[in-house]
């Protein structure tokens, strides 16, 4: 059955029609409200508080960080140990980070989060070193779940502002 | 009973409490796949096809641009003539450019949608005149509804490497 969709998909392209970019095919609509807590935990109790007795609770042991330009373990599958290190590096460049929930969005085994960031650099980063300045900054991330625990996110961070903000910048862009 | 809830909240704070940055209150839990589909429509044939005729069936004749960092109406409610020249300056300066929806969350009134963008710069940005240079970027919208039509959205966009690619710099940050 898939493979005769695929067929006519190719047939349909070739002729010159253009596919939707998403198909809505098994668009389920649960909400699983204990994944929409569990995210609000992770961010204010872990990402704000550096609770890191938590993070077995709420993160599988195979965490994969599908999409996040310049993070350096995009496209990497991570242990709990290198997540909580992975908290601790930003803690301990910006160690009043606080990430403030501003919206989210819950659908069967994802959530959507929009977040604004506050935090101070008090640490070093390649190519910057602690600058002291307080950045307010945004972004969204999708945290995918499975038995009830987050596998992985796809992220996208303003670091045009980031780093324009530590660097003290200005202009259009 | 909300005006006390606030009180009790204020008090919390100033004992010292945390509260959490997101409450889930009235998290109700449908998904309207009308709204889902509606997102997809004006991403496949509005942003991507330049299809100018359906706006007015999807946009709210007030929109307003919640959150965009260097958007240009950023803050602002847009009427449906303002966000056609919108869609229009951007397939101007990056005639062929497609959005590629990756994944889409659904809930109540809001639809997120994570998306990859590929375009060629054929037209002039301030400062920036055309360098042919095609991109491959990436963002994450929330879009917003009211009587089944679109009323404005939430969004990050991966600017640093948009300019970045532009430029044709290279380099961690």
């Amino acid at each position: 059955m898939k493979k005769s969709f695929n067929f006519i998909a190719v047939i349909l392209v070739l002729l010159g029609f253009s596919l939707p970019t998403y198909s809505l095919t098994n668009n389920n609509c649960t909400c699983n409200q204990k994944n929409a807590e569990a995210v609000i935990k992770l961010i204010d109790e872990v990402w704000n508080k550096g609770n890191f007795q938590i993070v077995d609770q709420l993160i599988a042991p195979k965490y994969i960080i599908r999409h996040d330009p310049g993070d350096q373990w995009e496209n990497k599958t991570i242990d709990l140990a290198t997540y909580k290190n992975r908290v601790k590096m930003s803690r301990d460049v910006l160690p009043d980070q606080k990430f403030h929930i501003e919206d989210l969005v819950c659908q069967n085994d994802k959530v959507a989060v929009s977040w604004k960031f506050t935090g101070t650099q008090k640490g070093d980063l390649p190519g910057l070193p602690a600058t002291n300045k307080t950045v307010s900054i945004s972004g969204l991330t999708i945290y995918y779940f499975s038995e009830e625990k987050i596998i992985g996110h796809w992220q996208v961070i303003d670091k045009l502002n980031l780093f324009r903000q530590l660097r003290g910048e200005t202009g259009k862009h």
